[in-house]
């Protein structure tokens, strides 16, 4: 159960601001970069380990994208910082997780923060920190791990497939984005699967008490995404909206599209969440129809059998002068009222449909 | 429990922005076009299985109505998006299913996504993606499947009732936008006897288990219509707000009145949820008054027999020396007692207003 | 249990936009017309039965009402609407119970609509359509049925009372509309006592199973209301905003006191939804409280007896060696053993307060 | 239990707009009108039963505040309204107690309405109506009752204490308003121990069936509170963003502070409102809770005795050949059985931490 | 259980506007002042006791930060007022600890409130007022009491590390509310523990009845919580979108980025939030739960013994006549019947599974 994000607050309170520490804890011994560097006829790709040796490229006229991984590799965004002369708060966020999705326009440059979302092998919620750089010709992105949502993008820019290598760097960023957004529609889908299993356990009756933690479970998680997800759609509307040179007219019905992406998983979202408040409500009621069951079983016992042990404690009495006890038939004739009686509470049980 | 949307997100994710995908699973085998060409003296109606033949059509002065059924033949839409110079990404909009109703002004023509809904043969909530495409003379209709609500204004176009013949293509694309909107109507009654039902099984008393999940299919019907019905409010007041040449001014009165129309039907629409919300609450009450009634009738039973089966107990001790025993009438006795005790029982929860 | 508006929907769906037809379920068998035609020195006042005859009044210079009743009369809508030129959906809304309040503003005339709220003689909610029609001169009202809420304004037309006969058809329209939501106000008391009605039930522990659906129906009632309510906040803050030249000055004055009235409605109807959505957790509680007192009688009961019936049955038992069977005091013995059993579980249950 | 407000509606509907109608229920029998007249220099208190005395003072250059107690009187309100020339609109809501806090511009005077709140001695939230007319030199405040928050600002007067004496009538007008605010925290407080005293019954586990009643007491006392709170906040914005030329700007700094002290007890409305809601909560989980302590005693209780018994009443059987009655320690074997099952039960029972 | 604010309010209600009473309850014996004075060379540091002294610094071109800790000395708050003439509002504010947080802007100053949250010794939550002046080239500081979260502050002054030193008085102020917001995600973080303690409680069912009151202690502190931060975004957004001469542009930058801290609190408090009011849900299933169990338990027993004992009970009939008494092996045949009753019972519960 680790909701708490204990570290980061101790790593970072009490710095100056504009110190950038690493605040999450997917830490990468190996720096790790990436550089694509394209135009419309060519396409350069390169793996590299030292940060400056990208440099060159994004010089160039090309669009360069520079991926680099690792965000616990502080060194290394400082020296990015310093090669494209960017402000000391840029390089806080991009280390510091906690940061939600924002945006800052800048006179050179846009800088974009936003959240990768994926079940790990647990089926747990990860949340991913990725940040963009928009210069004139390149974009750079920092991750925390390896692994993203980005070889669509890849296989793009290397097969020359869609409008990816004959648009300039601003295409670029949004190409990255809408992978990101588009891996939302996953997450959103695998959310549904875990609220639907639920439903079904707690329809086919076998609630165990994990119930409870499970559905409390999806509440963070639900919680969680809505935090990464919501404040996204402020940031691309304003992306759009902005006039920044860097972003040109084309690009912007594209990015409105993405935003209506935004809309629509945030939509979910909120559905998902009524579903899930919803289920609680399903297994209290749940738990009382089986309480209920649970009653009517006990009072159907309890009455018929409690009448008929007192009939037999009234014959089992000592008493000299019981004329019954003497009588011939005495016995047969308290077996038929004693059934009489059973079959009578049988039948007004059945009446009132607790049978 | 088909809540989940499972197949869209696989079928679309990491694909270029712009490709056209059907995300639906209302597959049309065969590609069905229907056409109307109209004004105020003539009406000519073709159905076509092939796009090209109908792009005569609309190059002619009088209003065409292009209604396509199937968005699985992509190629088809390709075809069109070709001739009437259709940016892709409406292109990609058209086929997919998951996206929002929305409207995209474009400088030569209006693009409008809406949902068509409807309850089917097994009561189950239906959603048809349907888009239109409003140029200058003409309207192009892209629909799921081949069923549709548009029956009254084909009938009025042939009739040439009501202003349709006279006017413009804006105003046709009226007539199908509310001619949808109306349809929401009945749907909204069919989700008001859903509820009654409900209600009316609580009060009858005959709540079985699968309550629960009435409830909650219902939520999840209702969460859905929202999501189809509500963005259209905003949809509709753009096109009438927007001073886009396509529109005329006397048509806006007539999308006013359509804007009305659907917040008549978002309201309905709360308020019905609100219902379905207190529904729980609902089978709660009643589900805990069950149980108070059971549990009722086996105090009333356990409290009087057992009293009664201590008093036949004592006396089926085998003391020596026990007077009582002896006494000749001492069995009589005891009955008295004991029929004064359940009395007296029997008086007193009739008196707690248990019976 | 009719929540639902069955006929609404099927009666218009299909329909041309602008075709008038009558949604609601009050026939009036005959249309009757009353009209007032009054200045600062004259009132004529006259009952018709055939629409044109009110026409000739109109044209004169003095301020004339219009009182239609009888919505059915589908004919003299139509012809009202030919006589004074109304726009062909106005006539739709005018017979569309279902359409919500609301304001048009046409160049000539000004068309609201709203709704009279009461209790009917089987204390259930009923809603009339109303809709007004403001000319240069006159005020056209139109209602389903020939009750109404207009008396008020009847008397001061007739005396000569108030600042009506010296003012404008504008101040008519207020006055009219003022008296409509005066009548709000009886009808929030009534759902007040109706609310406190149910509290009372509740306290007074006398919780029968219709409760729960009491409660419900208040819910619908409230939600009714609230439909019915709410929209005129905007109509009335429109019409004062507005700068028509039908509206002058002074009257904004008295509008602006209208809409504060409705505010105060509206606020009142905010509580009560509360009040009633409390009323559900209070009735759970109720429920529950009751189900603990009656667990507490079986607990007693079962726990104190149970105890003493073993023992009674340990001197039961046939061992042939039981020395207290045979011991002289033994049965006295146990009878002091037994009752000092059940008055140590009497002052255990006392002291835990469920005595 | 008194929430509704059944005379006000019946007093006034039907009636004429502008209309004075006292639509409260504090009659005082004698009207009560206090006069203060003062400058930097001088300061003169009067006290008054006829209105027309008053009117000398506020033709005079000092400041002039005249406090008229007992909305009763119709009359005196309307004589102050012709010598003020006040709108008949103003007179009404003065008298009108259902009005709600509002300010009304008019070119010579501001109106103000606001609500003074205070828990009369059996602890019921008691609502007085106050009104203000700010006028070039003077200040008209119209009360219900003559008990009011209003000593405070008097003192100042009289010693000239403060800016009060040096300042203008808006400063006046302000000091009331802010007097009456300062009120409304100690009314806060009253209503916060109030909820911790039934949070520490809850606490304490005597809760007594009245509590769901109190909860439901203060749900309507919060919704009235904030009735009559928030539109305040409104108010006093209204106030100072105004450019009215009665309102100096030296004032404009005060008022800003005031509508600050209406926020700081909007949210703690807000606040308490929260936690009144969650009693309830806490209520069912107190009752529940208890019934699982009954349940727990009787299962004991029952599942102890039960087995017990049943073993009692196997040897009390009269079988002739059951070897174990004829064995001579047989009965002792019995109770170390019966002991051992006891024993037993009791440790299962403390394993599940019942006991 | 100290939800209220007794003392604040009576305090103050009735004093003239501006009257400085300090209302909180941290009374600091000593007043103890702390001076920095320095600029991009020199730093010097002083701490003194009368505030008198502190005057001389702030005249000076370097940067001054006055500390003053110590509210109550309503004096020293008098005389530091009347140096740099602050408005006498503002004096009230500084001592008034119930004031919200706010900036007021001033032509030659700004007035910022905010709020200092800890959990105390006790685990406690502990709010500490504190508002800062910003002049030209000083900011004075005022405090409860003289613990605080400063320090990095005060070590950067010392060091001259990152661009304190270097940087204006606006960015000092900066800096001392980054400190401040930079301690939110420590109590936060706490926040988030206890939550996470509460729902392992609950779910490692030992439930005590102090949970109730336990959840009940954590809304309060998250609705304070709420009240302290949420004023706040707004304080620092006007801040930096003021153009106030005292702010440059470069510490806007910095400004904005405080924003995003604060929102990030505020996410994550809006998160907690709603896990609290989960956390009842939770209890309620656990306690049901529970309930669940002891009534299976109960159940079981009884239904099996029941009629087990009955069996018994007939067999220690006295009847003369019966024949099975009698019978060589009724005995052994009767406990294989009531072995084969009490395995059948048992396998019904199995199946049933309740065991």
């Amino acid at each position: 159960m680790e909701f708490k994000t204990p570290s980061p607050a101790e790593k970072q309170s009490g710095l100056a601001p504009g110190t950038v520490v690493y605040t999450g804890d997917k830490t990468l011994s190996d720096l790790y970069i990436e550089v694509f560097d394209y135009d419309k006829d060519t396409c350069e790709e390169k793996e590299l380990d030292r940060i400056e040796e990208a440099f060159t490229y994004s010089d160039t006229e090309p669009v360069t994208w520079i991926n680099m991984n690792g965000l616990n590799h502080i060194k290394a965004i400082e020296t990015i910082g310093e090669q494209y002369k960017l402000h000391p708060l840029i390089l806080e966020d991009i280390a510091n997780t906690q940061q939600r999705p924002k945006i800052d326009e800048y006179e050179n440059y846009l800088f974009v923060v936003l959240k990768m979302l994926y079940f790990d092998k647990e089926e747990n919620l990860s949340i991913e920190h990725i940040s963009f750089v928009l210069g004139r010709n390149y974009v750079i992105s920092f991750q925390e791990a390896d692994g993203d949502v980005f070889d669509g993008v890849r296989n793009r820019i290397r097969t020359g497939k869609g409008r990816l290598r004959t648009s300039g760097a601003d295409y670029l960023l949004y190409a990255l984005m809408d992978a990101v957004v588009d891996n939302y529609f996953n997450l959103i889908e695998a959310m549904g699967d875990k609220i639907e299993e639920l439903e079904d356990d707690l329809f086919e009756e076998k609630p165990n008490d994990d119930i409870t933690y499970d559905i409390q479970s999806l509440k963070k998680e639900i919680l969680k995404i809505r935090r990464a997800v919501f404040p996204l759609r402020e940031v691309v509307n304003r992306i759009e909206k902005s006039d920044h040179p860097l972003i040109v007219e084309k690009t912007q019905f594209y990015l409105r599209d993405l935003y209506d992406h935004i809309v629509q998983v945030s939509e979910n979202i909120e559905i998902y969440r009524d579903m899930i408040w919803g289920l609680m409500d399903m297994y209290m009621t749940t738990i009382s129809n089986k309480m209920n069951e649970v009653m009517k079983v006990l009072t159907i016992m309890a009455s018929i059998f409690i009448p008929l042990t007192f009939l037999a404690g009234i014959y089992g009495m000592n008493f000299e002068n019981m004329p019954e006890l003497k009588s011939r038939y005495g016995y047969y004739v308290l077996w038929v009222v004693m059934i009489m009686v059973f079959f009578g509470l049988l039948y007004y049980f059945k009446r009132k449909k607790w049978l």
